[in-house]
């Protein structure tokens, strides 16, 4: 595959329509659902085969697309619940469990800032847990967040950062949050993917992507990203000089854009490690 | 012309590219100097049919290409000595003289944020004049400067906005900055165009642009331009879907060229409009 | 008065205090009523003993306090639809008429940011009505929104800006916002002011504040504010050196309480403005 | 001592100004000496006396006070250089050594974003020197940074993030930085503080602040701190309601403030790590 994408079913369509055959690939099952104009694919990569042609680590990945994600109230609503099950049939999360989460990328550059901004509009409780455990229901989960920042101005792998941190506090699960690259335009601001196959070298926005997996952490890791570039290539055959900064290829509404993203995935994570929550009482701990 | 590119001299060289000759277009001159690596073209349009060939208005386009300026002081030195030399060479500035800088642009999105940017790091004086004379050096000119937003956060023409303003206070020479699109990326942080046309409707960041000029406003308007993005169809044949948000074609480091850029534009301002400022007195007034 | 308030009612009840009696002041009218544990008190100043006395002009304030604003969501909307309220009993819109939205302050210091960040979660209009009227339901008026920076910044009277755009577009009522400075931390966070008197010189973050009323711009003028700090004054009879930047007393939480009290203020802009809107269609155009 | 301050010099001013009496404190010294008008306080605590007297862990304390450093280039350039011999005078630092810089604080809030301020200004090797050793010249020392949050928004103990970095990638030395409270006004956004003994849980502008020093990392630990606010009590006798969020009293122009502090003392880390280094060079790894 000459085009990259972090998305599995992206990998799946071009490798089909590379194939010039409407065969199914051994080792990859896929389909596709609707929810009131949301549409919900499930690619799995059952072997080696499977992997190999998509280019993906074998797993589960369930890509969530809304067209209208960015204006309508209706959509973002019904993502926030789907991205809440789907967290929710990955991992089984209970009150006592210690779940951190990771928000991936360069604050600075806005599409490579989604991760940071999750983290922003997550209800940690780790420490209220620790500190002031009475003034805390029962529902209310055991949560934790990092931003371990980039390769590029931290010096220090941001894989290190994350295996240090998880050493030390022995989380139960693992959520790490990126932006991630797309082939087709159309799915920036409009789509996102979960995978229980943590984050493997990808396309993604930074160059330097390191494996944050299950084998690597030693806890369950589920990767969540949302396209928010597509690869230079996919809209070009040109040579682009080499001893330049990576391209980025976005669209003009990319700040709005993250900022109604992160928001979604936020309230998903938030309404998947809570029992029972209430966006109201979402609002009383992140403020 | 497919490729837009807001840059005259990149006009001029696809223009007789596509001649596919090497004569001369008439109506354009075009000359290159160097200084310590840093190259200057100016492009003089002289008349309609050089006008309608490069899809410019009618003036004189100075190019200034510094290809280290992102890691370089000495090529940032000599870039903002040459921006001072230029704009002094297109405009007199006298001590008692008014100058409006407008920076144009929505600051919220990086590549079209150069304009805001430049205006915080402008020596901006018109109220101590006013207010508090007697602190100030004879040779500190009369200074000021407004950020109008765009168009779609607004409601408000920004030409409206400007026109309205420069009635009102009624200053001798009105200098606009702007974010441009390049046809080359390697233009993209390397290069500022200085016209004495004004800003024309062209490829920029934002899709709305209207005409500021010195025929709507009645006033010498210099326009200094940075590319930050080059247009999509620069690097791509393929079909954008029409739905979408333009799309915005640069480089991940982005952020910091936009910081780097717009230091380099206000000193060469800050340096032209004082007689005998130094960078000490400089950051005195800016803080 | 020493304690500078921009509050009337604190001017009101400061000047109470400070006459030790409980006779009512001449020219002062004031009434509180409650709504859901949110109060609202409005003080009208009817003459000039009146405004000498409370150092306010003569006019209607209305003050929203809701203590519980910051976590609420339920105090939260019954403060945007009181806003709401508030604004159409002082001036009627109707979808023909031009409203300007003016975000004072500097969005650079964050307790003096309110003007700005309101602008940003407005809906704004005015462009869409001039050049697609079509894809505009009848309901939606007509909204324009300005920030005119300070003239620390500017070098430019923000009260000339506004005149200058104003008398270029004419509109039917201005809307300026703005933080302000209380007497009372707890008033930090929980109120709003509604006054049908503009803004006058006063306490503020800023410390240049121009009259922006409907005597200097020909047009109704309500100002919506917020106190974001305390007048140092109120909780010090220290002497603070002179050649010193002026002291900012505020909250640690600053920024999030602008950024609540920007989306609450916004929304009962929006809500006021334009015709049985929903919150949906809000979305839908403020992005 | 009823007036919190993080100086150890305006602690010991206050403790010698209670006891009014001129003698020294038993186990406290302290000398004064000048710079071209910036002047430098060094403040050793000897023994546990002096500690349980000034409030304060034993150890070094040097203060640098610039009055002028927010508009001087030449006070600017004095800072710069003083806390590189500062620091050189703290701590051996040889090529071949790996630096840990820990910027302290929340970046969002802009009187406690200092230490994130500063690592945005430094320079970082350590993965130049793992992947692409020879580029570097030999002057260069090995440096790594983290931004490891607070407490309230990650939900873990910043001293564990700290330490389990520290116990994975293994510095010689690490440098922590952090924004500091004064009781002088006029100390903030002129003085900077550094100390051998790390931080103490202290006034600071957050409230949660834990040790960070030699004993708990097994490393040694440099602290040094800029004061960007007051102690609300050093300004006022007046009772905070306690309900609150704690009170942050500073200057309006604490923005432009940290951004000059945050220059200086990145400047002089990064002059104080590399050896022989130029601005210029500093400018090729910073960017």
């Amino acid at each position: 595959m000459t085009i990259r994408t972090d998305l599995a079913m992206e990998a799946h369509e071009l490798c089909k329509s590379e194939a010039r055959d409407s065969a199914e690939i051994d080792g990859v099952s896929a389909a596709t659902e609707n929810y009131d104009g949301v549409s919900i694919t499930r690619v799995n990569i059952t072997n080696e085969n499977g992997s190999r042609r998509l280019g993906k680590a074998m797993g589960r990945y369930v890509t969530i697309e809304a067209p209208n994600l960015k204006y309508s109230k209706d959509e973002f609503d019904t993502v926030c619940n789907l991205i809440c099950d789907e967290l929710r049939a990955m991992a089984e999360v209970d009150p006592d469990s210690l779940t951190l989460v990771v928000g991936l990328g360069n604050g600075k550059i806005t599409p490579d800032a989604l991760g940071t901004r999750v983290i922003d509009c997550l209800m940690v409780t780790r420490h209220i847990k620790r500190y002031m455990k009475e003034i805390l229901s029962d529902n209310i989960s055991n949560v934790c967040a990092i931003v371990p920042g980039v390769l590029g101005t931290t010096g220090i792998e941001t894989v290190d950062i994350i295996k240090s941190i998880t050493e030390k506090i022995k989380p139960q699960l693992v959520i790490v949050i990126d932006a991630l690259a797309a082939a087709d335009i159309r799915r920036v601001s409009t789509t996102v993917q979960i995978a229980d196959t943590g984050i493997q070298p990808g396309a993604g926005v930074g160059n330097n992507r390191e494996c944050v997996n299950e084998e690597v952490l030693g806890v369950k890791v589920i990767a969540i990203g949302v396209p928010t570039v597509i690869d230079a290539a996919s809209i070009s055959d040109a040579k682009i000089p080499e001893d330049l900064a990576p391209l980025m290829v976005t669209t003009q509404d990319i700040d709005a854009v993250i900022d109604r993203m992160s928001h979604a995935v936020a309230a998903g994570i938030n309404l998947a490690l809570h029992k029972d929550i209430t966006p109201d009482e979402i609002e009383n701990y992140v403020g």
